[in-house]
């Protein structure tokens, strides 16, 4: 018989305070998202009222399958749970489920509230019940949970049997600090369960402080914990929170948590992984972590010669699970022969077929490898992966050549000594005999300036001749710049996301030490693989 | 009374299975000085005749007070260990220590090397007999250890106890594909020591590849393991090996571990760990992980609105340890999130002092939350955050004023039909009354077109009349381009990092929907900044 282990996100919320994040609303709806095909039982989705994106994204809240929570904290002193306007605030998102953050810490009730201890514990069972009556779940955050029990563990046990006996339904106990190792995790949770609290109303929260988040969760429902709390990818305040992308695969793969525990997430679900971790550092435009566990490109790479040979023999022998489980890849450097399944499948996705014994395979793979080694990243831009393959196999039709462009980026004062700005961008191209010459600026309706790209992207789609027709519902609607490599050889990498108006969506790339040639690069592949794609005739 | 406690780096050996890295001969050496300084109590230099590089290593050995360590494996069956050519190699190089791998897990010895049980364990027998009659201290790293304990605990057993009885100082417990859990481990190394093998003769070495390399790394010294190997930094083959960046101030700051042990690190030596940690990823050209433990820059960067009004009564309330105890230090950035609070904690960090009930506290805050509406980012451009609130209150001295700049981007074919690209920037400043004309071109050294951004940067810094001298060691660093918003809406963030001969690092920020104008924005903040931080004089 498996026990249920509750998984609940707070990318939203505690992912948020990491620093250098701040998430749109777009971004947000993205992340729930893709949460929800993952599986997580709770979203997390902000704090309503903290801040204007928080508010607007519980007023259009995603419909999903995990429950969906508001994060708030409890009702300050000298007012009624009714009457607080920052509870208020959070009840009117209208969540199914409310997490209330509260203090279990005597220090912290004295020091940063200012306080009674006993006006706390009445803080936390009045916000609670309030709560309850409201037809809310209540979860309690005992934010310190684990110092404040070192210090003085009646009054933090106080702090938590308020919660519960008001009708939480989760008492989280969170390591704020992120300072407490895995063993006082452990026996701090054994005497919580020892003092009345049942584990399966108890949650784990915990910081990478001392690079042991996992393990604190792990150590958490080892005592006996059915709710666990983290991040995507690790976000977080300070050092992040417990991975998710990391504590789920163990959950799932490991025992004795494979065979003990049901979640939310299914096996399945494990092999979109991957990709879901990608998809958000892609969101947020940070490098992904390459070392990361079971998701990073680097978690089945093996480089060793004695562990090369071996794998060759036995993948198990130097691995601890099939990459393919988490939906990730096995690289041996060295060894093309890893690679040519992934490879046909990825040509079928494009509809070119070709055979599993043709030496072609190979040379496409070394053309995409070299390239990547030059900065060039092909896993979102298939386009024009698509590109380099039919290349190499002699089927890209050649539509019309580049001859030259130039572009003028251009800032002064005006006469009213207004800084004013422009961009001018002049393409030449050949298509068949005939030359083509033309010119745009980068200035929009309202007269805004919007940059060198935007020009070239204009200059070049204004006449393409024959294929104009084709070319003309075309429009970028996203640009991602990456720099690869550091200091003086810095390599820029720009990926365009282009539409057309039936709402087709194809990615490009293109990578040089110059931003505005790696984006014309991608502009080009753009055009290029629509003209394919719509069978248009070489002229 | 205190015990022992060793600490082995395997940096240099272990840490160079890094996807990505590989260390030259200087890079090895400034990393053992390191190491040194630091007080590890061996230094594993690599695998001696394995490659050039580490074998010129081993050659020109550094002096240090840790124990050198080289590398190598187990004799092949067939031969003696003294006819074994390549263990010859590794007692060529002379260290006073001797690691050599070898296998412990019956399906290794039959799958992977092919031979007999029983010759597996001559070959244990035999190495490290060997090492010992030369006078060498050894080292048996088990390879695959826990995983051979689980399928087979007698013939594991067998080959520890192999070493042991030759002489072997040390038994090395390897968790080689990283996929043991804590629990495990700590039962496995009760075990172990349960059947004989002194804790005080075990070491510990894990990987990283289910986030649990530091709390597994614990769990084996708290089974009573008294040695630990690890890597600065994490570095190592797949995820990375135990982080002694982590491991070694949860050694020497938490308990039970800090009054229990003494290691080679003393706790003074701590307060370099932030330093040595970004000196190795400056070597390696890296950029530094923000959120590591300890030594990452957001350590100890406080961003949620609560956290920041509590640390500025009391830091204990948000902080684990002191950042000062490793080097690091305390960071409040500002963003959206936070109030008031956070904000005077930050100009305090610039040297800028406003009472709390100063009015201009809400303008700066005012004007923070306005461009951060538009796309800027200050909690990492703290540099361009503190031009702002200056700006606010009067106190940002007008040093020169750009009066124009231009631009321009070309590519064309040349006459052998190559493609080639140049960017030039054209930048007229007013210095006092002086009109200053400058032009730079983007090619480098090599002949590689950098770009129009390297073309402006060089333009705008080649001559600045009287604040020359202050400007001429200024260099970008880094470099990151975000699309804020998406679509036609587009506006892009720059945020750049810039440094000075003293090491000295500053970030600032532009945005604009014209790329080459938000990096402008970047690099006049970054020129500003300097010049108000060295004293400049307006002209």
């Amino acid at each position: 018989m498996t026990e249920r282990l509750y998984l609940y996100d707070t990318t939203l919320r505690d992912g948020q305070q990491t620093q250098g994040v701040q998430f749109s609303l777009t971004e947000k709806q993205q992340i729930a998202t893709a949460l929800d095909s993952l599986g997580v039982d709770y979203i997390e989705g902000g704090w309503p009222g903290a801040n204007p994106t928080d508010s607007d994204f519980f007023a259009a809240a995603p419909k999903t399958r995990a429950t969906f929570t508001a994060f708030g904290m409890t009702k300050r002193a000298g007012r009624s749970a009714e009457n607080d306007e920052v509870l208020a605030g959070v009840m009117n998102a209208g969540t199914p489920a409310v997490c209330l953050v509260g203090k279990s810490h005597d220090f912290h009730v004295t020091t940063a509230l200012g306080i009674e201890l006993d006006e706390n514990v009445e803080n936390i069972r009045a916000s609670v019940a309030h709560l309850v009556a409201q037809g809310r779940e209540a979860l309690y955050d005992a934010e310190h949970f684990f110092d404040g029990y070192k210090a003085n563990p009646d009054y933090a046990l106080k702090c938590l049997k308020a919660a519960f006996d008001a009708g939480a339904r989760w008492i989280v106990l969170c390591d704020t600090n992120g300072g407490t190792l895995p063993h006082e995790v452990h026996q701090i949770t054994k005497a919580v369960i020892a003092a009345g609290l049942p584990g399966d109303h108890l949650g784990i929260h915990t910081h990478d402080d001392t690079g042991n988040a996992v393990a604190c969760s792990l150590a958490a429902i080892d005592a006996g914990a059915r709710q666990v709390q983290g991040t995507l990818n690790g976000l977080g305040e300070r050092c992040g929170n417990a991975n998710l992308t990391t504590l789920i695969p163990v959950l799932l793969l490991k025992e004795p948590y494979a065979s003990q525990f049901e979640t939310g997430v299914k096996r399945d679900a494990l092999q979109g992984l991957t990709r879901i971790s990608r998809k958000l550092d892609d969101i947020l435009n940070r490098v992904p972590n390459k070392a990361s566990p079971f998701v990073g490109s680097s978690a089945f790479a093996h480089k060793a010669g004695l562990h090369a040979s071996a794998i060759l023999k036995d993948p198990t022998t130097y691995e601890h699970i099939p990459p393919e489980t988490v939906g990730n890849a096995r690289i041996v450097p060295m060894s093309n022969q890893a690679g040519q399944s992934n490879l046909r499948a990825r040509l079928a996705d494009a509809g070119i077929d070709v055979a599993p014994d043709d030496p072609r395979l190979g040379d496409i793979l070394n053309r995409v490898k070299e390239r990547e080694d030059q900065g060039y990243a092909y896993d979102s831009a298939q386009a024009s992966f698509e590109l380099v393959a039919r290349d190499v196999l002699g089927q890209l039709p050649r539509f019309f050549e580049v001859k030259r462009y130039k572009v003028t980026i251009e800032r002064r004062k005006n006469k009213r000594n207004q800084t004013v700005s422009l961009s001018e961008a002049i393409v030449v191209v050949k298509i068949g005999d005939e030359k083509k010459l033309s010119v745009s600026e980068s200035m929009d309706a309202s007269g805004t300036d919007r940059g060198p790209v935007n020009a070239l992207a204009k200059a070049l789609a204004k006449d393409l001749g024959p294929y104009q027709d084709i070319i003309d519902d075309l429009h970028l609607v996203d640009f991602k710049v990456r720099i690869t490599q550091g200091g003086t050889e810095a390599q820029t990498r720009v990926i365009i996301d282009s539409e057309d108006r039936d709402g087709h969506r194809w990615s490009t790339v293109g990578v040089s030490p110059n931003i505005v040639d790696a984006s014309f690069q991608a502009l080009l592949d753009a055009i290029t693989w629509k003209l394919l794609r719509d069978g248009a005739k070489p002229a």
